[in-house]
C-alpha cells in the first residue's frame, strides 16, 4: 500500500483585484497518496522544495477579460523546484530533481508535465533556482543582452534594485564594465546594494522628494540603459534623463499593478528626439538562451563575482504573506517559500 | 553693377510658446545684390523657390532651457527647394537646383552651405523635394522599413494618414501587401484617403467618440505596425489595440506640442505582455538612406503606384498662416509654399 500523507495546499479565493490581499488566499489540507494511480502514463508526483513569489502572479489571479500572456488562472499555479518521488514519465525518474510550474501545495500529481525542466546542475543552492538560475535570472539576462545593447562604459540604471531581477541585472551591467546605479526604498535594501551588489552609486528613491533631480544627481552625462520594472511617474523621471539612443527593456510597471487607471506617463515625447527604444519582453520567450544563460551565470557565481540575496519565508502557510509583501516592497532581495529543504 | 533686388522674408518676432501663432512671425522686405560680394569664396546666391512647412519647425521655434535634437533657432530658418544663382562654392554653379536648409525668404546668400543637396532629377515637380521626395519622404521610408521591419499582410495603421508622412506611409504599406488603415480628421481628408491612397480602409477620428471601440472595428486582429505622429490619449487607445509584437514607430506626437504638461499615456504597460517595440527616430538619422529611397520612390511615382497630395500656399506673405495652420489640421495634404515657380 502506498503511504497516504496530508497535502496543505495554497487555494484562492476569490480573483485578486489590484495587490493580491492575504484574505484571497487560504490554507486547506486534503490527503494525497505518495505513489502514482495505477495505470497513469506520463506522470510525475512531485514533492514541492521551493517557491517562488513572483510580481506576475498578480496576473494570474485576476480575472482577465482579454487574453493576456500567461494561461488562465489555475489556483496554486507556481513556479517552484521540485524533487520527483514517483514517475510514469519517460525523462523522469524517482529523485530527479526539476524546475518548473508546479502547484502551490506540498505534494503535486501532474500528468504530461510541459513546463518542468530537469536540474542537472546540483552543486548550487537548489533554491537559486527560483531566482538567480531561474526566470529571474533569464529575465535579467535577456533583457540586458538582448534588448539593451549594453556596452562597457554605458551609464545604467535599475529603480527597484534589489529585488529578485534588480539585483542580477545590476550585476551583469557591473561586470560588462557599466557604470551602474541602483535604487532602493529601505536603508536596509540600499546597503544591499553597495555592499553586497557592488552598485557605483545607490540611492533610496523614497527619501528624494524630486526623482527628477536626483537621476541628474547621478547621472549628469544621462542614461544610456534603463531597466524597466517600475512604470508611472518614475519612468517619468527617467524619460527626462535618457541620453540620445538610449534604450529602455520593460520587464513590468510593478507601480501601476494596484491603480485602477494606470498613472499617465507623460514625457513619453522624449523618445522621438532622443530617439529612445523602448522595449516589453517576456522571460519566456527566452528560454532558448537557458543554456548559454547558465553557462554564463554558474562560472560567475562559482567564482562569487555575482552573487544572490534570498529573502526565505518558511512553511507553505507563510506563501500569502510572502507573496503579498512583494507589491509593498517587504521583501529583502529575491522572495521565495521554502517547503522542504534537500 | 549687380542688380538690386527687394527681399521679403518671414522673421520670428519672439520664440513661440505652445504651437506657433500667426502674430509670433512677421513679414519684412530688405534688399540683396543678386551677386555674391567680391571676394566671398564657397558662398552660393540662392532663390528659394518651394519651402516646406512642417511640425517639427515649432521646436526651431521654441526657446529651450536644454539641448534638443534641432540646432538652435535661427530666424527664417527653413526647408526648401532653392534656384543657384551665382556661386563661388566649388559644388555649384549657377542654375542649378538643391534642397535643404535656407532662410524663409526670396533669396538667401549662403556661406560655406552644408545643409543643401543637389537635385539630379528633375523630371518630377521640383515641389516633390519639400514632400514625398524630401524630408516626410525619408521620415516615411526609414520609419517604416527600419525600424518597423514590415511584412506581407500584418496590420498597419496611421492616425494622420493625409499628412506628408502619413500618405506616404501609407502607401508604402499597401505596396509592401499590408492591410491598411488611415484615419484623419474631415470629411475630406478622408475622401482624400480612400480615393487618392488607397487605403483598404479609413475612417474620421474625430467623429469617433472612442477611438478604442473604433480601432477594434476596423482591427479584430489587432495592430502589427503603428505609425506614431500623434501621441497622447489615440497613443493610449492604439496600444489596447496592438498584437503581440507590434511596433510603434515615432516621429512626432504633434498632439502634446500645445500642451504645458503633455497628457499622460496610461496603457504603457500593455508593451509588457505583447512585447511591443517603441522607437522614435529622426529622419536626419537616415539621410545615408537619401539615394535608395530615390531609388525606390521614383519608379513607384512615375508608375503612379505612389501618389502625392500637396497643399499649396502661394507667396511667402501666405508663410506663417500656412505654418500655423497645420498645427490644427487646416492642411490637406502636405503643406508647402511656393515663393517662385520654376
Amino acid at each position: 500500500m502506498a503511504e497516504e500523507v496530508s497535502n496543505k495546499q495554497v487555494v484562492l479565493k476569490n480573483y485578486v483585484t489590484g495587490y493580491p490581499k492575504e484574505s484571497d488566499m487560504q490554507i486547506i489540507t486534503s490527503s494525497i497518496k505518495l505513489k502514482i494511480p495505477e495505470g497513469t502514463q506520463n506522470a510525475v508526483l512531485l514533492k514541492n522544495l521551493y517557491f517562488s513569489c513572483d510580481p506576475y502572479m498578480q496576473g494570474r489571479m485576476t480575472k482577465l477579460d482579454t487574453p493576456s500572456f500567461a494561461p488562465s488562472f489555475q489556483p496554486g499555479d507556481g513556479y517552484g523546484v521540485v524533487k520527483i518521488l514517483d514517475s510514469t514519465h519517460p525523462n523522469y525518474k524517482k529523485g530527479d530533481l526539476a524546475r518548473g510550474f508546479t502547484g502551490w501545495e506540498e505534494y503535486t500529481l501532474a500528468v504530461d508535465p510541459q513546463a518542468l525542466i530537469k536540474i542537472e546542475q546540483t552543486d548550487l543552492p537548489l533554491s537559486y533556482y527560483t531566482g538567480i538560475l531561474g526566470m529571474p535570472g533569464v529575465t535579467a539576462y535577456a533583457g540586458f543582452y538582448e534588448l539593451c545593447s549594453p556596452k562597457k562604459g554605458e551609464y545604467f540604471y535599475v529603480l527597484a534594485a534589489s529585488g529578485a531581477v534588480g539585483q542580477i541585472v545590476g550585476q551583469l551591467a557591473k561586470l560588462l564594465g557599466c557604470y551602474a546605479v541602483g535604487s532602493a526604498g529601505s536603508k536596509e535594501k540600499v546597503d544591499l546594494l553597495k555592499n553586497n551588489f557592488r552598485f557605483d552609486e545607490t540611492f533610496n528613491y523614497k527619501e528624494e522628494p524630486d526623482l527628477d533631480a536626483a537621476l541628474k544627481r547621478y547621472f549628469p552625462e544621462g542614461i544610456d540603459i534603463y531597466f524597466e520594472n517600475v512604470g508611472g511617474k518614475m519612468l517619468d523621471a527617467v524619460l527626462l534623463n535618457m541620453r540620445i539612443r538610449g534604450r529602455i527593456a520593460v520587464c513590468g510597471m510593478i507601480s501601476q499593478n494596484n491603480q485602477e487607471k494606470p498613472e499617465g506617463v507623460h514625457n513619453l515625447a522624449s523618445v522621438i528626439g532622443k530617439r529612445i527604444r523602448m522595449e516589453g519582453f517576456l522571460a519566456d520567450d527566452f528560454y532558448q538562451l537557458y543554456p548559454k544563460f547558465l553557462e554564463t551565470v554558474i562560472p560567475y557565481i562559482k567564482q562569487g563575482k555575482i552573487v544572490s540575496v534570498e529573502d526565505v519565508a518558511e512553511g507553505l502557510e507563510s506563501g500569502p504573506t510572502s507573496l503579498v509583501g512583494l507589491f509593498f516592497g517587504r521583501n529583502v532581495g529575491k522572495q521565495l517559500l521554502v517547503v522542504y529543504r534537500e
